[in-house]
């Protein structure tokens, strides 16, 4: 069993992601910890209240604390167009949920859990790089008690998505992302290189609701305006971000990864890209010197990943 | 005829690009300019007239000022490695050369030569673009008289070959490259993308000397120095780096492009980093708004270009 926290700002193809890890028979879901991203972090803690409640997953939900890791980052405009105004495709999400949060912070959340099962816990992280920065301050030595780091976010042979340089997650918090990336511990990016080829179309989101009842219904209802929003992008489906930084945990074998320092631009206009220094190519000394060796995605059997995200959203409650 | 001012910093590929410039029956040299980079300017250009006298290129060679176009830039060290102590190979070119310089400052050189000829200079830039800068700086009206503007420098879906964000002739001098790229003039951007698959072996360099007599023999006496180096990237050859961007001038066809606005970073880990924002891809408002859109090559049929060169490079002086 795969011991998961899962770090999420919900955010449509976040919901997703938590029905794929609520349901995959090999993943123990023990922990959401909440970033803010696709909303502020009160919505997104309530959205992930509202699923865990409508979905009853028993894991705990911690709640960020809504800052970027440098204080200087000016908070930016939520992306209401693809999530709605609500984080979750205006389904009308009720303003509280009498669910009670984790009474610890999420990245003290994260620390907590982590020292409890060393060496088992993997962090999916798919919002803002934000908690898990926070945690490596306060408790550096967590990178060494980590399984492993799966994070959603970047792009390195694509364009981005927020600017030509930098896609949305490490755009919104680049110093975090940084810190992340270089700390001692096993990351895989999975980023826009991949992400953007794994398209569930309308017709299997159907198919999925056709065989796993109220909860995909759920998903499907959330996904609508997000499919509607990708219309600009794909066709007639929406990009499975998130869903596929979760296929990587039990289906690596589908992915094929370069290894290599990976370092976050802050500033400028790159501001928030990612650029990895591939394994067993020289450069002059500088920047990407004395940090290890991350694994960037860089291809992905879309199919195979499409097919296993499918089977395992429709599998009976 | 293609009228062609050739900025350059000889440099080795730089003299086969030369050399191919002066045989080529389509084109018609009018001007050399020299700018730092492989060495520095006074090196350059000393190439520059060396190359002129043995290879009977009636052309004059007008000297850059040898800065880069932020006065903070600080200069770096002089690639000896790959160029040689004399920039041409340690082939022990004279220390000074009895040909004149011409009397204008490159960029001077340069706005004079592209008013007398409107509409019908190609620039060929293929080290720094610092001379492109200052002329652009001095005399803005001659980006709507340029012809259009052929680049070899930049990594657009690569990694660079100075860090893992920059290729050397862009990393250089960023500023200036971003000035080039987004005046309104056409720019081509011939790239690592592209460069580093066109890999000439010992064996066509060979068989060019065969059919191309002392001015091909002295050539390739300059270049094993750099097919040396080379070896730790490509097997037995050399990346014919600012060739391709004379091959585009005269055989566009050879290779593919992607259009849409180009800039440079400036400082930080993706310093000289060029960034292109491709034409139909939508971003939020943003740093890449409002300027031209230009061409990336980001496909080449690289045995055609080669053999060209090859063809080019034997012609009968």
């Amino acid at each position: 069993m795969h011991k998961v926290i899962f770090d999420t700002d919900p955010g449509i193809d976040d919901a997703m992601a938590l029905l794929f890890l609520h349901h995959h028979p090999d993943i123990d879901l023990i922990g959401i910890t909440t970033v803010f991203g696709n909303a502020s972090v009160e919505t997104t803690t309530r959205n992930a209240l509202f699923l865990k409640r409508e979905w009853e997953i028993a894991a705990p939900v911690a709640m960020g604390d809504g800052k970027a890791f440098n204080p200087m980052r000016n908070p930016v405009d939520w992306p209401v167009m693809i999530h709605g105004r609500d984080g979750l495709g205006n389904i009308d999400v009720p303003e509280t949920i009498d669910l009670p949060v984790d009474p610890l912070p999420a990245h003290r959340f994260i620390i907590d859990t982590v020292r409890k099962n060393p060496g088992e816990v993997t962090l999916i992280a798919v919002g803002r790089m934000s908690n898990l920065a926070f945690a490596l301050k306060e408790a550096p030595e967590i990178a060494t008690l980590v399984k492993q780091v799966i994070i959603m976010g970047g792009a390195f042979d694509v364009p981005g998505n927020i600017t030509p340089a930098a896609e949305a997650n490490i755009h919104g918090d680049p110093e975090a992302a940084d810190v992340v990336m270089t700390a001692p511990w096993k990351v895989t990016v999975v980023g826009l290189d991949v992400t953007m080829k794994t398209v569930m179309t309308r017709t299997l989101l159907d198919a999925i609701v056709e065989k796993g009842g109220a909860r995909a219904k759920l998903l499907s209802d959330i996904s609508q305006l997000y499919i509607d929003f990708y219309g600009r992008h794909v066709k007639d489906g929406m990009v499975v971000h998130d869903s596929c930084a979760c296929a990587y945990l039990v289906a690596p074998e589908l992915f094929t990864t370069r290894s290599g320092v990976i370092r976050v631009v802050s500033g400028g206009i790159a501001d928030g890209q990612t650029i990895q220094k591939p394994d067993g190519r020289a450069f002059p000394p500088g920047n990407w010197d004395d940090f290890p060796s991350q694994h960037a995605c860089t291809g992905i059997d879309a199919d195979a990943v499409l097919d296993l995200i499918a089977r395992t959203l429709a599998r009976p409650a």
